[in-house]
């Protein structure tokens, strides 16, 4: 990356900053009181809510009482600064109180409200509380969004801080966003691909084999993460297909951490990029008889489920899978990412595809914490019988 | 563990579950429409609410419309089986929509609820929504807080899905709560300890250090992990100095995937547990002039900050750090972990301390990736200049 290439860019990121600071931001602060939830201790609102509602008073906050039908103390408060707070009193000993407020409010005079309204609490219930939570705010509304559910559904808030560059390419939208633990973050329709400063996850695709002198096969793959670290490994020829010219350009702009300079040439002395749907390219190397000693499967994680939607993403996994297996030499192997290890039906049903494949295969699996994921992930190895 | 013991637990379990079971948990599912932030696109409520209104009214909700101080659209919904939904419009371009709701409610009718709001505002506000997002429930009252905020005060939801074990010792908060990825977890004081599964703490503490005929003492370290890996390694002799039995008898019982049987007593070929806080054994140590090869630290991680309320322990660091130098032999090493990658003010004043010692010291650090904690973690290497 040119030093005149980063102050353009630059420029550019200031210009949308100033646009978003226009923008209010809403910020969800989560105040959870847990109180015991023995039904031994119930919570009576009527003995706590009338000494919370002159904390909601002094923040000139005016309260609405709704009817709960029997599930417990339910109002509302309104601040003339915009601020918007939730109390719930349920019967059997939960006490919630949610707050939504504004970017650019005053966190000290934030903090001293929900501090009052704890501390009260604390000595209304002393002794039947058996758990105080404050959850961190949920932005909402930012420029970048940092939340994220995990392939098992899990609620994560991402460390990314700044939108280096979004756009749509013919095949997808193409986000690069900048994390603080892992530097520039490539994010291809919404999913993570890879981040600068995460080796963990190249090294486990590509594990302890010796690919000095062989030939090796990568599907998809633009970032130019595997590629970068496999010319180090002196193989003889490696072979890239990528449909997306975009990923390739933009990676090599601002993820140079993970691809260094091997996406600067289609060509090298032994690798070579061929942009283009993978699928022809792989139907003419099994009518040629074109075989490689390793193939990377860059393409996509394993669906989730049997579900109708995702029928063609497992009609394209098995496909590419198939020919895969036919391009690879007798010694040769098959390596892919697959998905969380905690998504065990996925994986099953990705070992009952393995099964039904046109040649007999053995395969052996290993599990593996790839940070920038933020969970345990799957990594299958894949030979010919 | 013998059989009869992990029979009797279940069944404890089953009790435990069984009360739980009796009561209502707040699933607050928060459905968050992120319309377009330019203000060439702003959202008008007066054209989009009269249609959404009908979605909620099929579910028996009933409206309370909020003076919003000019802050946009603000109405909340109340429904006869306790569902609450709050519903903002920002004049500026953001849509959010709340829903409290409780675990024993109809997934599908939730889902089918959430669907209809999304795919009518999709029509209505169809060519400006830039970014539509449904976050995953946050589940409040639950036996097992899944929620911890990382060092960085991210949001997170861990894994954890069953309270193994809940008691106060005499020094601490002990659980041990079951994770999917990492079995049984150590947490301390509300603070993640040890993962049975997770190996990369043990390796990153320990490093490739040559452990073969050397004297070693583990301060703190009663979940067994360092031990266990330690004793692999053929150590002269490891002393354990560690205040809390408790926290010895639980891991014993619930975390052997990391301790093996190494805590099944207090003296092995190679090793010695000493029950007992460790400033005076350290202060002993120092005046009869006996030195270790390696001392691991296993106290507490690094503060975050000089504010008042972490002063004390900033001194306890401080003492035990300046006594565990003074025992080390001319070669030794200190090792210990700090805090998060992203803590740079808490590192920064950790070597502050480094560079105030009674002895000169040298150092190096490496961050690593510690799963169960969810972020990249600092470990420090400390040694007598």
């Amino acid at each position: 990356m040119t030093a005149q290439a980063l102050g353009h860019d630059k420029q550019t990121l200031i210009s949308d900053q100033t646009l978003y600071k226009k923008i209010k931001i809403t910020r969800g602060l989560l105040l959870v009181f847990h109180c015991s939830t023995i039904s031994l201790f119930p919570v009576d609102s009527a003995s706590t809510v009338p000494h919370l509602l002159p904390i909601f008073h002094e923040q000139e906050m005016t309260e609405t009482v709704h009817e709960s039908n029997g599930n417990g103390y339910l109002a509302t408060f309104v601040g003339k600064n915009g601020w918007f707070a939730t109390l719930c009193v349920h019967s059997h000993g939960l006490v919630t109180i949610d707050l939504q407020c504004f970017e650019h409010d005053d966190i000290g005079q934030l903090d001293k409200f929900l501090n009052a309204l704890e501390t009260k609490l604390k000595v209304l219930l002393n002794g039947i509380i058996t758990r105080i939570k404050r959850l961190p705010a949920l932005v909402r509304g930012a420029e970048v969004d940092r939340y994220g559910p995990t392939t098992d559904g899990r609620l994560i808030e991402y460390d990314m801080d700044q939108m280096v560059h979004e756009e749509d390419s013919a095949f997808q939208n193409i986000k690069i966003i900048h994390s603080q633990q892992y530097g520039n973050i490539l994010i291809l329709k919404d999913l993570i691909s890879m981040g600068e400063r995460d080796l963990a996850y190249n090294q486990a695709i590509m594990g302890e084999e010796n690919y000095a002198g062989k030939d090796v096969l990568i599907l998809g793959g633009a970032d130019g993460g595997i590629l970068s670290e496999m010319v180090k490994r002196k193989p003889k020829m490696v072979t890239m297909l990528d449909i997306d010219p975009k990923v390739i350009d933009l990676s090599k702009k601002y993820t140079r951490g993970a691809c260094g300079n091997v996406l600067d040439n289609l060509k090298g002395d032994c690798y070579q990029i061929i942009v283009s749907d993978c699928v022809p390219v792989l139907r003419k190397y099994v009518q040629e008889g074109k075989t490689f000693d390793y193939v990377f499967n860059e393409l996509t994680e394993i669906p989730n489920s049997r579900e109708p939607e995702e029928d063609s993403a497992w009609e394209f996994l098995r496909h590419t899978l198939d020919m895969s297996v036919k391009v690879l030499r007798p010694s040769g192997k098959y390596l892919t990412q697959a998905n969380g290890e905690v998504m065990t039906e996925a994986l099953r049903l990705y070992e009952e595809e393995l099964e039904k494949l046109s040649c007999q295969v053995g395969f052996s699996n290993k599990v593996v914490c790839v940070p920038f994921f933020m969970q345990q992930w799957v990594f299958y190895s894949v030979w010919k019988k």
